[in-house]
């Protein structure tokens, strides 16, 4: 296991991956984006033990990648919503269910399919430069050093 | 932890999970993308323990995200090259590289900064849509179920 505090790196992947570099966590967020949100819910949808359940979403509600919101009063229950900073890696859970849909493909088709609302089309995401808007790919990338820190 | 086969979830991100979600994993296709791609180079760059190591490594051959390449006949050592599948998660590392670095700075700014190639510009990476162009984001898309899966 990787400790908490990968020392000797410098590195934003090794720090993102502190937070959500666990199978269980990017599960949670495939769910809560699509709406299922309530302890319960994310119970029955994960099919996970629910101590093991309750000590990813704290962490996650740490880190503030969710937000703890009560829907009911008597009792008191819990939903979980994504923060601003926890919907950005929507991306992240896309591009991985596009991965799997490639390589893993089954046989009824990809379970799910992604829409884009603005153009009404079946979007199949891709990385692109904030740039020029082309696509990205290894080949037209480079990760270059910060000298800063080199 | 997850079992290996997530009865009953039929759901392409599981698949994609049960080859790279591991955080050893993505820190591993970090270094073959920027060229760590020798044995004791990994070893050295991820302070991680050799046995760890070479379990992940044959993992990853044994589900062609990796190829193993002899680069050296006397005694014969091994290098790690990405498949063109394995090639294809650039991406996911390029989107959390930028997640971190946005939620998880550094005080001397991002450790390495994304240039692209074609456009000569500094590529801060995001997910667009293959129909338009246009960025996605979690209030325009929506994933919706393949009815033959339902």
């Amino acid at each position: 296991m990787l400790g908490s505090d990968y020392p000797g790196q410098v590195c934003s992947l090794a720090r993102s991956l502190e937070v959500i570099g666990e199978r269980w966590t990017l599960l949670i967020l495939r769910d809560v984006f699509t709406g299922i949100r309530r302890f319960d819910e994310l119970v029955h949808s994960l099919g996970i033990a629910r101590t093991v359940l309750t000590r990813r979403l704290d962490a996650l509600v740490a880190d503030g990648v969710l937000e703890r919101r009560a829907y009911q009063a008597r009792p008191v229950r819990y939903e979980f919503v994504p923060t601003a900073k926890g919907q950005e890696l929507v991306d992240v859970v896309a591009l991985l269910m596009r991965w799997g849909d490639t390589h893993y493909p089954h046989p009824a088709g990809p379970p799910r399919q992604l829409l884009h609302h603005d153009c009404g089309g079946h979007a199949v995401p891709h990385l692109a430069c904030s740039d020029c808007g082309q696509e990205l790919d290894l080949n037209n990338i480079e990760a270059r050093l910060n000298p800063a820190l080199a």
